[in-house]
C-alpha cells in the first residue's frame, strides 16, 4: 500500500497546473441571509464567459467562516456543477483543527473540487510556530485526496506563515502551491526563488499586486476584484506575460483603487456592492458584516470612476 | 409586547451575580484526540473542592475552536451535571456569524448553562468596527435566553473591542459583564469607571493581573491558572479584597511566572502539562497544537519552582 | 583601579532612594517656539508646593527630542536651580548612540542632576536585541557619574526592553531602576519579582496604572498627569500605600480619563492645554506637534468634568 | 516677492530629474568609532565607476542618527567633493522638529547637496496624523533652498506616511518625490496613480522590490544593496526598463536573499560586513549597533553564495 501510494504520488506529482486567474467567488444570500443558489447560477453564467482558469469557492470572500459545514460543501458542489467544462474548482477547506481540515478535504473532494485551498489555523496564534504549521500542513497533505494549495492571509488570520515553513512544505508531493495575500512582494519573490526546484506554484492573493507578482515568478492570481472586473483582471494577467510593459503598468495602476475598495477598505460588503454595478448579484453579507452606508458606497463609486470603470 | 419585554428586563435586570473566580476548564482528550468524559469527571471532582464561583466551559483553554458544534454543547452539558451545586456554569458560545452565535446561545441554555461567554467575531477584523460589534452583541443579547458576558481576548482574535462599544453594550439589560484578557489595566479601569451606573461586572481574564484588576473594581477573574493552582487563585482574590496588601502582593508576584507559562508563553499545551503535576488529568491538546518539548517542560517547571509551587 | 571601582561601587550601591511621585515637566515655549525660562520658574513655584519626590526633566513630555544639546542641558540646570531643596532631579539623557548618551550623562551631571533617565536607542529597532541593549546600558552605566534609571516607553520608541535584559541590567551597581510606561502590569510584576534581590526600584510611567503598579511592588511613578493634577497624583500614591483600598480605587478611577487625555489620546498638546486650566503656563508645543482644535479641547474638558476636576 | 517666488517656482518646477539608482552610502568608522574620511574616499572611487545616478548621504544606512549635527553636514560636504561630476547628491536632512529640519536643509544646501531626503518626525507617533505631517513637510519645503524628497521608512520610524498626505504634498512645487521603503507595492502603485498629474517621482527604498516598483511607475531606487552590489542593482534597473522580462526576473530573484541580509535581517552591520567581501571598506558600526557573530556572518555569506555572488 505504501508502495502504491508512493507510485501514485510520483505519477501525479504536482501534475495539476493551477496557473491563471480565479475569482474567489462570493456566496449570494437572500435578505434573510439564506443562500440563494439561483443567484449563484446567475453569476456563474456570466463568470463562465470570462477566461478564468477556474473558481475559488469558500475562500474569505465567500464568507466561509459564517457557514455551516454542510453549507460549505454544498456551495462547492453547486459551483462545480455550474462551472464551464475544464475549469479548476479550488475549494477552501481550512479548519482550526487538523482533524477537521482533513475531513473537510475529503468532503470537498467528493463535492467535485480539483484542488483545495487550506488556510492555516490561527486562533492560537502564538502556538502557530513554523514547526506546528509544518506538522499541520504535512498531516493534511498526507491524508488529502486532492492537492493542497496553502493560503496565507495575515490580514484575516494575524499569522504570516514563515517562509522557511513554506519552503519545507513545498517539497511535499501533495502541496502544489500557495496563495499569498499579504502583498509583501519581497517575501513572495523569496518564496519563488527558494522553491524554484520544487515545482511549486505561487498565486497572488490580490489584484493590487498582480503585475508585480507575475514579474517575480507567480503563475496567477486569486483576486477578489475578479468577481467584479473579471475581464480586466484576466487582461492584466495576459499583459503581465506579454512584452507590453507600458500597457500592463497602465492597467495595473487603474485597478489599484477599485481593488482596495473591495479588499482592505470595505471588504466583502464593498465587493458585493460593486458587483451590482456590473450586472452581478451582490446582495447582503451575513451578520456581523454590515451593509455599507451611503457615504461608503459613494467612496467606492468614486474610485471606480477615477479609473474609468464606471 | 414592548411593555412586557421592558418589564421582564427590569425584573431580570442583571440579576445574576458572577463575582468570583472561575477556571476556564480544559477539555481532556484521549491520545487519539477524542474527548474523555471520564477524565473530565476526575478533574471536576477535584475542582469541586475549591471555592470557585463556577466554571467557564468552552473558553479558549477548552480548545472550543477545535470542536464540533455537538462536542461544544455536550461538554457543557456534562460539566453542568458534574458541577457542585450552586456553581455558575458560564458557556463559551461565540461563533463568527451572528446567527450561529444566537443558535449556540440557545443550545447552551438547554445544556444547562447559567450565563454565556461570547467572544467577538474576528475573521474579518477590519470590518469589526465599533458599530458592527454593537450590532452583533445587541442582536445576540436580544435573542439569548441567558445573560451575556462579552469576551475580549485580543491575543487570539487580533481585535480589541473598543471601550466605547463596551460602554454602549453595558446598557443592554441582557449583557451583564465582560471578561477582559488583554491585560491593559488602564483600559479595564476606564471600562469600570464608564459603566459604574450600569450594574456591569468586569472580570479579569488572567491571574497575571488579578490583583490589579480587583483594585480597579473588577469583581472576579476567569483565569487559566485556576485549572492548576485553583486554591491559590481563590486565595489571591480573597486577599485582594482584604486589607492585607502585603500578602496580596506577595502572592500575586509569585503567581506571575507560572501564569505566563500557562498563557502567553506556552498556551494550552503548557497548561495541560502543568495540570499533571498537581494531580489533574492534562493529556494532549488537539492538533495543530503540539505537545511540548522536554526543554519547554523544563522551562515551565523552573518557573513553578522559582515561585515555590513545586 | 579595578579594586577602587569595585569599592566605590559597593559603597554607593544604589544608595539613591527614588521612591515617590515625579512630574515629567513640560518645557514652556514662547509663541515663536523659543524656551521661556520665566514660565518655567512660574510653574516650578507651584510644583514646589506639592509633595513630589522630585522632577523628571527632559522626559518625553519635555519634548526633549525637539531640543538642541545645549537646550537639553540648560533646562536641567535651570530646573535644578529652581527646585525646592531636597528634590531629586532626574534628567532625561538618552541619545541614539552609546557615545552621545555617555557624554550627555556627564553634561547632565554637571548641570545638577541627581539621577539620569535613559531611554533605549530605537531607530534601528530590529537590531535592538536583548544583547545589544544590555551592552548599551552597561557601557552607559559604567561611564555615568550618576545612577541610571532605564526608561521603557514602547509607545514612542516601538521597542519594549525585554524583561530578561532588564533583569540582567538590574544587577549593575549603577543601574538603580526603571520607569516603565508600557502599562502591561503583568510585565511590571514580573520585573519586580525577578529583581527582588537586586535592590532595584520600579517606577510606573503613567498615572493610568499607578495604583496597580504600587500593588505589585513599584515604589513610585513618573506621571504626565502630575504636571496638571500633582496633588491628586501624590494623594493616590499615599492611598495606594495605606489600607484605604476603597478611597484608592475611587481616586484611581477618576484619574484614568483625564490621564488618557494628557497621554495617549492627545499627548503633549493635551497636557499643555489642560495645564492652563489649573493655573500653570502650558503654551504651545514645538512643531511638528500641533495645537489642538476646539473639538479636541472640548473633549479633554469633558473628561476632566466627568471626574469632577473641572 | 510673492510674485518672484511664484515665478521661480514655476520655472524650477520639479526640474530636478532624480530617476536612477543611488546607494545610501555607509559612513566608514575607525575602530574607535570616529569617522574615517580616507575610507570614504576609498569607497567613493569605486562607486564612482558604477553608473549610479547619484548618492544618498546621511540616510538610515549612514547611521545619521548616531552623528552630531556637524558630522552629518561634514560627511555630505566630503561626499559632494568626492563624487564624480554630474552625480546627484541627496542629503538626509530630517530632524524631529520642524525648525531643526529647516535649519539642516539650509546647512546641507551649503554643503553641496542637490536634493534633500527628509524622513518624517516619529518620536510622537500618535500625534503624527496626516494633518501634522502635511503641516511639517509644507513648512520644510517652503523654507528649503533645495527640492525635498520625502522619506517613508516605517521599519525604523513606526510611522507609515498616509497616502492622502503624500498626495497632498506632491502638489507642493518644492516636493519632488518620495523614497518609500515600506515595500507595500500596492501602496506604491496607488501613490504613483494618484500623483500622475503632479510630476512626482517615486523611488523604491530597497532592491528587494525594485523590479516591482519600476513596473508600477517608480523611476528609480535608493537601495542599501547598491553599496555592495552596485553594478547588479543598476543592471536590474536597466532590465526593468527593457523588454527582457525573463532576465529582469532572474536577476531580481537572485538579489532578494542578499538584499534581506543587508536590510531587515541584519541591517547596517550586515551591510558593512558584506561590503568587505566586495573590495569596499565596511568597518564597524557605532554602538549600540553590534558587530555580527560568526554565525551571522556565515548566514549572510550563505545567502550571497546561493545567488552566486560569492
Amino acid at each position: 500500500m505504501e508502495y502504491q501510494r508512493a507510485l501514485s504520488s510520483s505519477i501525479s506529482r504536482k501534475s495539476l497546473d493551477i496557473s491563471g486567474i480565479y475569482p474567489p467567488i462570493c456566496t449570494p444570500y437572500n435578505h434573510d441571509e439564506s443562500i440563494t443558489f439561483d443567484k449563484l447560477e446567475y453569476n456563474m453564467k456570466k463568470w463562465n464567459q470570462i477566461p478564468f482558469k477556474g473558481y475559488v469557492v469558500q475562500g474569505s470572500n465567500a464568507e466561509w467562516c459564517f457557514q455551516s459545514w454542510d453549507e460549505r460543501v454544498q456551495v462547492v458542489r453547486e459551483t462545480a456543477r455550474l462551472a464551464a467544462p475544464g475549469r479548476v474548482i479550488m475549494a477552501g477547506s481550512g479548519c482550526e483543527s487538523t482533524r477537521d481540515t482533513i475531513r473537510m478535504c475529503k468532503d470537498m473532494s467528493e463535492a467535485g473540487a480539483h484542488a483545495l485551498l487550506v488556510v492555516n489555523p490561527f486562533y492560537f496564534k502564538d502556538n502557530m510556530t513554523s514547526d506546528a504549521l509544518v506538522a499541520h500542513f504535512t498531516a493534511v497533505a498526507d491524508h488529502s485526496p486532492l492537492p493542497i494549495v496553502m493560503y496565507n492571509v495575515p490580514r484575516n488570520t494575524g499569522v504570516d506563515i514563515p517562509v522557511d515553513a513554506v519552503v519545507k512544505l513545498a517539497q511535499h508531493h501533495n502541496i502544489i502551491g500557495i496563495k499569498d495575500s499579504g502583498g509583501d512582494i519581497t517575501r513572495i519573490a523569496s518564496i519563488v526563488f527558494a522553491t524554484a526546484s520544487s515545482d511549486f506554484q505561487v498565486l497572488a492573493g490580490s489584484a493590487g499586486f498582480l503585475l508585480a507578482a507575475y514579474n517575480v515568478g507567480c503563475v496567477g492570481g486569486i483576486c477578489a476584484l475578479a468577481n467584479v472586473l473579471g475581464e480586466e483582471t484576466c487582461r492584466l494577467a495576459d499583459l503581465a506575460q506579454s512584452n507590453d510593459l507600458k500597457a500592463a503598468m497602465d492597467l495595473q495602476l487603474r485597478l489599484v483603487g477599485p481593488n482596495s475598495c473591495v479588499t482592505k477598505r470595505f471588504g466583502v460588503p464593498g465587493l458585493k456592492t460593486s458587483m451590482e454595478w456590473f450586472g452581478y448579484y451582490g446582495g447582503p453579507p451575513r451578520s456581523p458584516l454590515q451593509s455599507l452606508s451611503d457615504n461608503q458606497v459613494q467612496a467606492i463609486k468614486s474610485e471606480f470612476q477615477k479609473s474609468f470603470f464606471l
